[in-house]
């Protein structure tokens, strides 16, 4: 999907003055050449600001090296500035959890498969066997980690180890039932994302689509979003919706929500790959 | 809209065999010509059977009388059954409340006077002056009834009393930004259809907007429900959402969600004017 | 997914009065209970009248027939009509052809196979190999039968022998490529689906996303219709569409369409199956 | 809507590299604040660059005039560039065409009254009479052109003045039912947007939603373009559609089509007072 030379720059900092024209006068000065160029003020006096420029630059690691050390000494001594120069060494990793429903799963595998995702699989862990054939037909390692209130710890710690052996840097929750421990977020280390059947914040918790057919609701989505330690509460990343009537029962609410949620959750990780999600407190600015 | 010699029969009864082949025969007995016809069961199996049929039958007065009777001793005698037969007398009369924004309430003038909706507003009623002179350019009466929270029991009568005077049929609150008290719904007594600017049930209650633009929403909606005691909480009649991004404000969602709350509350007074909309328990069927 | 005991009578005839209560009637005679009926009617005065009616009823094969024949004789004696009773005797059959292009064939596939579509695939045809092992991975006989100008005959030949042979009783086009003459559409004697990736009728023909990306649109969206000899002219089943912007190139267009295919296909071959949808000349009556 | 002290900087040119780095630091240096900024590349080896910065920055009349000569001496200078400094000095102004369909023409006049848009309706210009009253009350002068093949060079002049009396600055078609000759394009000299009732490319020319309706297809919508002299060719600014069905007649697609068209229209125009239209050849390029 992306050219090797080509390099992404995350900016988030206090809005000011300036920033703009530093930012791509360093990045003219070492010769790169800017593709795209997206920037967003929370408000121009006091608020954020958030920036992300992909640019091509052929360097060698000393030379990324060299770059980074003058970015930080020139443009981001002056303010404070949280930054990034994301490159493509390689393709992201992901780890998917997932649980008996096995339709966002099978769509995030087949769509890596053929390349739409610029990552690899490296690892799908399920609390259950169902989907061990349909996983290791792509070639990617399977990991079954039972989960039972007893043994939790246990089993999270086994999450733990398989993520952390794929050198994960996203796990993704393609309808993965359980709920993640504050400790077991703290110990992955890596952005988590997880898609929610429902309209979020409509319908939060169990059993969305039963709710919405019980209030009556004529239209029903998914949301795709970081997990944080407070449930169906971390920041949104991307949302969709499909009109339902009255005629709709659960079962057909599920299955319509279905296509949904694959869609959902394959543009939220596909715009993570892409280092188009900036957070920004509960909330997301996605330079899509 | 409609032709004088259009009628609809609405049931509404325990689902059981032959409920279509009672009904559908007594009209043709009677010289009626079906034109639309749709049928709902919640389910087959000791469910709800809801029905609306729209006929042509040239009769008099004594003919609809004579016929309703007929109806009431051979079908609706079979099973406990909730049935009427809506005749176009004339257009049906709205009493329009609103407060300071007046963008549903213009929707909904603009909307009748050109006869896409058949209806008349027969009085607009608002706790502020400031709508009056673009509703009398309408031609339609218009009733200051201030709201402060000493008077609010004489407030409501005089809106009871200005309903009643109107003989309005229905009452819509255009963004009318006060409570009614069970006490005012039941004095109405004719069906209150609400236009809520979220997309419920998310952020129900006040100041929806800037609740969605702190959650971080991408989709922001309206909601048509009838009112019930319980705030936010009526069946919903329809519902609608448009896409928005981190660069959106309060502002601007608010401008956004004008455009959706004009059209989701169109569409819902005109399917209850149409008698297209059914109440099961606190949902609706509609058959649009 | 049905019930064995389900069975649809699917109507087209004149409009007139009495049909509705002539057919509830009967069925209600027989011991039938209605589960759910839809009508349209293109014009109560001199238009032409669609019916569809899902009921429950136990008979064996001598009872079957014998109901067909009273229908006959009583029912559908009194009119001009088309009429038929679907039954189902086991899942529908699927031949898909498809070519290079994967997505919608494998979406077809995965779907029958969670049981979602009320069918089996009974082969694949493709006239590259490509698809070989994703096919047979779900246990569906894949035939290869390439194309060339010169032996087009005996192509499409080998097709229609590979579809008779697996008694497909309709047959999807997946992205196929290729063009099927009027001599193969008669020997299939099917119903034949196509999925065409624009917006009919804007961009009918070849590189639709590149014309649309050459003409500027800002939606694009996909078609499924009938097959008749005029090439994208047939009777459209459904259509759905995606925004887009400025930045998106023929290969973003294509990646975004790709979703809007699988999904607006399946739909259109859900509905087929389940006898929803009514062909009216060039257009279709969906019951969905 | 806007600060006085806003403006816009639109820049158009060859992509090649520096041209962010020198418009920001241009602006830095003239102690500009940018509020937002926007770029897009259609390639970025050989491809066509297009800007938008929006900034605050106080000046007076001599101080705007030295930062446009400082710009072309020194940004301008160095490659081939079109160039606007955009300020906001009062209200842009409309001239309006319509005929005897009212919705967008009532639609733009409200939300101009109401601030929505940062513009005045300068005049609105119609071949009927059947709108004077309904202009009128929103205080803005009417004036009635009528069309007749014999005359038309006589009406088009006509226009032409009145739009030119009205010192407007951009006209809008507000379902004008009459063609405009390129002699009067030409003559108006300057942007002149119009609403079509189709999704174009689809149904281009006379009664789409007739044609719409005989094709059968399940989607309509509107396209807001630009005018040129090939009708119905001209850049397209933004599009949107609705769904339907079989049961949707003209007239139903005629009034469905016409919420539509309002919200279409209104968005075109907005975006196109907010300078964020940019034309890219036949295309657009839509900073929204």
């Amino acid at each position: 999907m992306t050219h090797p030379a080509t390099a992404r720059l995350l900016i988030s900092c206090p809005d000011g003055p300036g920033i703009v024209a530093a930012v791509s006068a360093f990045l003219f000065e070492q010769g790169a050449n800017i593709v795209t160029s997206d920037q967003h003020s929370t408000d121009p006096s006091g608020g954020r600001f958030f920036m992300r420029m992909e640019f091509t630059l052929e360097l060698d690691e000393d030379g990324w090296a060299a770059l980074e050390d003058e970015f930080a000494r020139t443009v981001a001594a002056t303010r404070p500035m949280a930054w990034t120069f994301a490159r493509s060494t390689g393709p992201r990793r992901l780890a998917i959890l997932a649980s008996r429903e096995d339709h966002c799963l099978l769509d995030l595998l087949w769509r890596t498969s053929r390349g739409e995702l610029d990552a690899e699989v490296a690892v799908v862990i399920s609390n259950h066997e169902t989907a061990r054939r349909s996983v290791e037909a792509f070639g990617v390692p399977f990991r079954h980690v039972p989960v039972i209130p007893e043994t939790k710890p246990a089993s999270e710690a086994a999450i733990a180890n398989a993520v952390a052996e794929a050198r994960a840097d996203t796990v993704v929750l393609a309808r993965y039932m359980q709920i993640l421990s504050a400790g077991l977020l703290e110990r992955l280390g890596v952005p988590v994302i997880n898609i929610h059947h429902s309209f979020l914040p409509a319908f939060a918790g169990a059993d969305p689509y039963r709710r919405a057919m019980e209030r009556g609701v004529k239209i029903i989505g998914a949301t795709a979003h970081y997990v944080t330690e407070d449930l169906d509460a971390g920041p949104i990343i991307e949302q969709d919706v499909v009109r339902v009537s009255h005629r709709a029962g659960v079962g057909e609410l599920t299955r319509m929500g279905a296509d949904i949620e694959r869609l959902v959750l394959a543009r939220a990780v596909r715009w993570h790959l892409e280092d188009r999600v900036l957070v920004d407190g509960n909330k997301t600015v996605v330079f899509a």
